[in-house]
This record gives C-alpha cells, sequence and structure tokens, in this order.
C-alpha cells in the first residue's frame, strides 16, 4: 500500500484518493483505512519511505556537510520532482481540511525535522554545534526558508539557496571555535 | 476602496469579493477593476496599508532591534488578529489561482520584503551589518519561520520566537564586530 500510494505521488497524481491508491495495491478501500486515516496519510508515509534517502546522512560528514546534504536534496525533490506540486496541493487543502493538516505534518514534516533534530545533537556531541540551542528554531530557521519559496513562489529555489542559508544561519549555529 | 477592503479583511471576512468591497465603498464592480485586477489585491493592498506600521521602524532602533521589532509584530499580526486566517486562506487559494498568488506577492510580500531590505542597507551604512550578503536570503531565513509555523502549524507563533529567530541569524548577519 505504501508502494502503491508513492508510486502515485511520484506520477504527479496530487488528486491521490483512497479509492486510486486501494486499486493500486490490490487491497480494497476497507485495507487502507484500517491503517491510516486518509489517503493523505499513507501517501505522505509512502513519499516519506521512497525519498528517505534525502535525509539520511552519511557518517563520515560534518555537522555542517550534513546539513547542506539536506538543503540541497530538500530543493531538489521539490523543484525537480512531482513532490513540490504534491506537497503544495497538500498544504492547500490543509487549510480547509485539519486531517490533511495533521496528515502532513505527522507523516512528512515530523520525520524530516527529527532526522536534522538528530544531526544537530550528534554535531554537539562531536563539539561542532553549541549545546542548549532551541532546535524547533534552528530546524525553521534552514528549511522554512524552502517551502516559503515553495508555497509563495517569491524567488525561485535555486541550488546556491542552500549555501545561502547555511552562510547566514550556521555562525549562529557552530560551537564557538567552529564558526567557519 | 482601500479602506473598504481592509475592514472586510480585518472583521476576517476571508471570503471577501470583489462585489463586498465594492458595495461597502459605494462604487461598481467595474470601478474596482479599473484599480485592481482582483479581490486579492485589493483586499492586500487594503490590509497592507492597515497595517503598514507592523513594517516601521523608529529611526532610533539598532538594525537588530528593528528586525526584533518587525518579526514580533508580524508574529503579533498572523497570531491574534483574522490577518492570519485571511492568508491562511490566500495561500491556499493561491495553489489553484495564480491572480492570487501574484496579489499575495505584489502586494503583501514584496513591501514588507522591502522595508526589511532597506533597514539592512540602513544597518550596512551604520556599520551594524556586513556588506554584500545576498539579501533574499537573509530576508527568508528571518521571515520564513512565521509563515512556515501559520501554514503547518507544527509548531506555536510564540511571542519569544522573534528572539530564537534573531540570536541563530544574527551572528551571520552582523558585522564582525558587532556579533553580540
Amino acid at each position: 500500500m505504501l508502494d502503491a500510494a508513492a508510486e502515485l505521488a511520484l506520477d504527479g497524481a496530487a488528486g491521490a484518493t483512497v479509492d486510486a491508491i486501494a486499486a493500486r495495491a490490490g487491497v480494497s478501500r476497507t485495507t487502507v483505512y484500517k491503517w491510516w486515516p486518509s489517503a493523505a496519510a499513507v501517501l505522505l508515509e509512502g513519499l516519506l519511505e521512497r525519498t528517505r534517502y534525502t535525509i539520511e546522512s552519511s557518517v563520515s560528514a560534518t555537522t555542517r556537510e550534513a546539513l547542506h546534504d539536506h538543503l540541497a536534496r530538500l530543493i531538489s525533490l521539490l523543484r525537480d520532482t512531482p513532490v513540490g506540486a504534491l506537497l503544495r496541493g497538500l498544504v492547500a487543502s490543509s487549510v480547509s481540511n485539519p486531517v490533511v493538516g495533521n496528515a502532513l505534518v505527522d507523516e512528512w514534516l515530523a520525520p524530516r525535522r527529527a532526522a536534522v533534530i538528530g544531526q544537530l545533537a550528534d554535531g554537539v556531541r562531536r563539539g561542532e554545534v553549541r549545546p542548549g540551542l532551541e532546535y524547533d528554531a534552528v530546524v525553521d530557521v534552514l528549511f522554512a526558508p524552502i517551502y516559503h519559496r515553495l508555497m509563495f513562489e517569491h524567488q525561485p529555489l535555486t541550488d546556491r539557496l542552500a549555501s545561502e542559508i547555511l552562510e547566514l544561519c550556521w555562525p549562529g549555529i557552530a560551537a564557538a571555535d567552529r564558526q567557519e
């Protein structure tokens, strides 16, 4: 079912319904609803599984490199694949439908944010990141610019945006002797 | 017409139409359309006029203080007045209606972003802000967290968010001798 949902999402089927997911997976609607509360929930969980590589960091990377990779992969995912249009559509739906809003936060945003917070905590242990940061604010200053440009389209999602964000934010994140 | 539109917006009339604006202003639809391309455009321009105090900075403030004020006023505007719900609705509409998207950028976002860029440029002249910054990225790291929390509701719009953002971003914005 997750595979079916991810395939529909990556095909650009922003309107993928529980019926479409059930049909592609060869199960009944009831079976889908047994495990997920909404089409958005199964779509976003399937999508997260398929795009998990965009939030994994190589063990040898510095924290700054890991954050840069994460930012660059999110930019590319939202700009170069149907995921961007799918997320725009789901954010629009979420304004009038809290079930979609919950799915967006629980199945898409929360796991991605947890991965970044894990990288930051590793960075603290390795002496690269200053201790005592408000992690939720850190994740927002780093990643919100990408979602903001996706939604408002006031500026393009460029490759160099990842570096621009880090140049501005890294000095406030880094341990005192690691600010370069 | 701007007054009528602003009053409708601040009453929480997210669905304010050109008809409603024309009726309240005592003019015809044609007159509204002579000056603005859409209800969203006149609504947002009226709203910007009424809330312009939220982007003005006192002459004596340091750049850091001026940015803090701007952040704190936007948080309060989106959290404590009907403007937040209105903007959420317009962002949702903008996904399927580019006219609304253009109004959001041209009548709401662009003037607010220009005010911040003016503050940053003043800061450079006064030696408080480092020269050569990519202003569009600076505005995004500072203000996108607020719009991100408005749209996704993954974290609350707290009063202290303004300080949290500035503590993280100011070291990357400040001139070398002004980082505290």
